[in-house]
């Protein structure tokens, strides 16, 4: 196992790919010295660590060469603490499966959230609302085939789908709020309305979740940098 | 080994993701049967064994669900065939690293080949081209960290960068003629020009190239379909 002083954690806690890599690292009970990013001002740390992106999360093992991208470190992490909860599951269509939802989530879902928050207009935002709600009802058929009958998309524990879409969960929350709409709601999506309180409230996720503080901060950092546009 | 009917690729030749399963195939001496798309008037089984993205490459095997996704299909074949051929590495750090590069051609190096093809307008255009050869001084140098001294990105024989980065040459070219340059020339990047004679001769991938026919078919397709604009 890994000491303490042997993995250390660049990142943000407002940041979902970082709260992602927390979880996975709490999962695996592995201890970790994290170091907060200055997203704002970013850090000679980061911008020599990760030069091609400039982007938290980075991982750093002992004295290895960097690791970036969370999906790749907890990749990573799986691979070096195989003994300890398996992440993705070790029958190779069942990788495969996960890591096409992995992507989905990454490239297709959770990218809506922020085309909502960019866009200005009650029609536009209309449109993308709808698209929201039709990926989570997709979504609502993945986790009833992967949970097949259980209580996680691992199955009977947290696994690669719950790491990946859990850690957007403050985010959505916060963003649904200014929208006024909910999208993992108990009537379209019952099974991922349960799913999401259990994954706030799970032992290896609670230390993880930033403080509402924190996300609204960094949600108006990002208005001010990034603002909406009207379309 | 799986047998040949066991096998089979959905997809057409004029595709550099579907020529990179088709070279991965090669490598583990995977025989399979190719089934041809029409990308213009997509079939009913693409549409449903992909319905999320609705494109190919797609794998079958036996009678498993299908597998969606060029990176996901490798690693795949990579863990269904380990014995022959390891086309990932087996030290995770390495593996984090291929992983890495790997997004960065698909995602930010091989996406502005499309941008130039798209763009009308000389100013344009010579902006996308410093962008592509910045990047490709990159790949050079991530090569020379990769290969040690030997030929490939793998080292002393094809691995998954090898792969990744090597199906594209022939829509490299294609559009580097018609726009007047090449990126991975003899004085700004000798190794990956060396490297790309290597690949193009490779035994595993000769009968993937594309015939130069078949390109340009797909080239006049996509900007019909696709055409480019002013901006």
């Amino acid at each position: 196992m890994p000491k303490k002083s042997e993995i250390k954690l660049l990142g943000t806690t407002a940041s979902p790919y970082v709260n992602r890599v927390q979880f996975a690292l709490n999962l695996k009970s592995i201890e970790y010295e994290f170091i907060e990013e200055n997203l704002v001002c970013k850090s000679e740390l980061l911008l020599t660590s990760n030069p091609v992106h400039k982007k938290v999360p980075v991982l750093f093992h002992a004295n290895k060469p960097p690791i970036c991208e969370s999906l790749i470190i907890i990749e990573y992490l799986d691979e070096i603490k195989s003994d300890v909860h398996r992440i993705l599951p070790s029958d190779p269509l069942e990788r495969a499966d996960n890591r096409f939802w992995a992507n989905y989530i990454d490239n297709k879902f959770f990218p809506l959230y922020e085309e909502l928050r960019m866009t200005i207009g009650k029609e536009g935002k209309e449109a993308i609302k709808k698209q929201i709600i039709e990926g989570s009802v997709l979504l609502e058929e993945v986790f009833v085939k992967f949970s097949n009958g259980n209580d996680y998309f691992g199955g009977d524990d947290v696994g690669y789908l719950d790491v990946v879409l859990g850690c957007f969960i403050p985010w959505r929350k916060l963003i649904e709020k200014y929208n006024e709409f909910t999208a993992f709601d108990e009537v379209r999506t019952p099974r991922l309305a349960e799913w999401t309180k259990r994954i706030w409230s799970h032992e290896a996720f609670k230390d993880v979740i930033p403080e509402n503080g924190t996300i609204v901060n960094f949600y108006m950092i990002l208005q001010k940098y990034k603002p909406p546009r009207v379309v």
